[in-house]
């Protein structure tokens, strides 16, 4: 399981995606929650609707052509269905692994298993700060991490 | 990298082992750092010496027909070499966790890049209960996690 709002899909979140579908195997699947728009409204910045941004991460995955098998769930919170669903391993960034953490608490109180824990390093932008949908959406860097003028 | 006492060679440590070279794939190496009898001294009950652990630990490795290269390591410390050399991950079980986001830290604060972590989930024995040196050093358990009488 991996989660996200995804928008714009950029360098890191293209990493986690590659990375969480490497760990799920060819026999394995891939569960992507993708926040909604009620959830994401939250945000400090704009958020394109939940339509745009699954059809920007289908397009992405479709164009990597895994074996493995993947679906989008809508993410109405933190923990969409990871504390009740019956699965292995959450991918998190740097920034996610306590909500990882509190999701294991979770499903321990709950009588489930724990799950494996990934937390997957962000990419750095050129000016060696994390790559970042905010940061992208000041202008301050592009998708790929390049410095705009 | 990956590190322990693995004393005795439990299951707990075989799934962290496992896991670590489905991370590292076919393509990577795997570095095992294992603790030193200096460094382990610190534990509250006896613990095998360096030699004999080694070599159950290769016995256990060679057993698995990895096609991943491995090396075995002595950990001084709880850092070995994870805060200087260029590698891409480092697998810890749950309670070590905190030692992988340090270990981050001091990597940054250093000037090299992250590395991604993977936390493993711990094997439960027939209790419910983690499977774990100190329980089977105790009697409780044996390195399957099958309770004693």
């Amino acid at each position: 399981m991996v989660g996200g709002t995804f928008d714009p899909l950029h360098d890191g979140h293209k990493r986690l995606l590659d990375r969480s579908f490497e760990i799920a195997g060819s026999d394995g699947q891939v569960i992507i929650g993708l926040t909604t728009d009620a959830f994401v409204s939250r945000k400090t910045h704009p958020v394109c609707p939940f339509s745009a941004r699954q059809a920007d991460l289908e397009r992405y995955l479709v164009s990597r052509q895994y074996s493995t098998r993947w679906v989008i769930e809508p993410l109405n919170d933190r923990f969409g269905s990871a504390i009740d669903a019956d699965f292995d391993a959450i991918i998190v960034s740097e920034e996610t692994l306590p909500v990882a953490v509190e999701i294991n608490k979770l499903r321990r109180n709950a009588g489930r298993k724990k799950v494996d824990i990934h937390q997957i390093s962000c990419v750095l932008a050129e000016d060696g700060r994390w790559i970042s949908s905010t940061r992208i959406y000041r202008g301050e860097i592009d998708i790929h991490g390049h410095v705009l003028p």
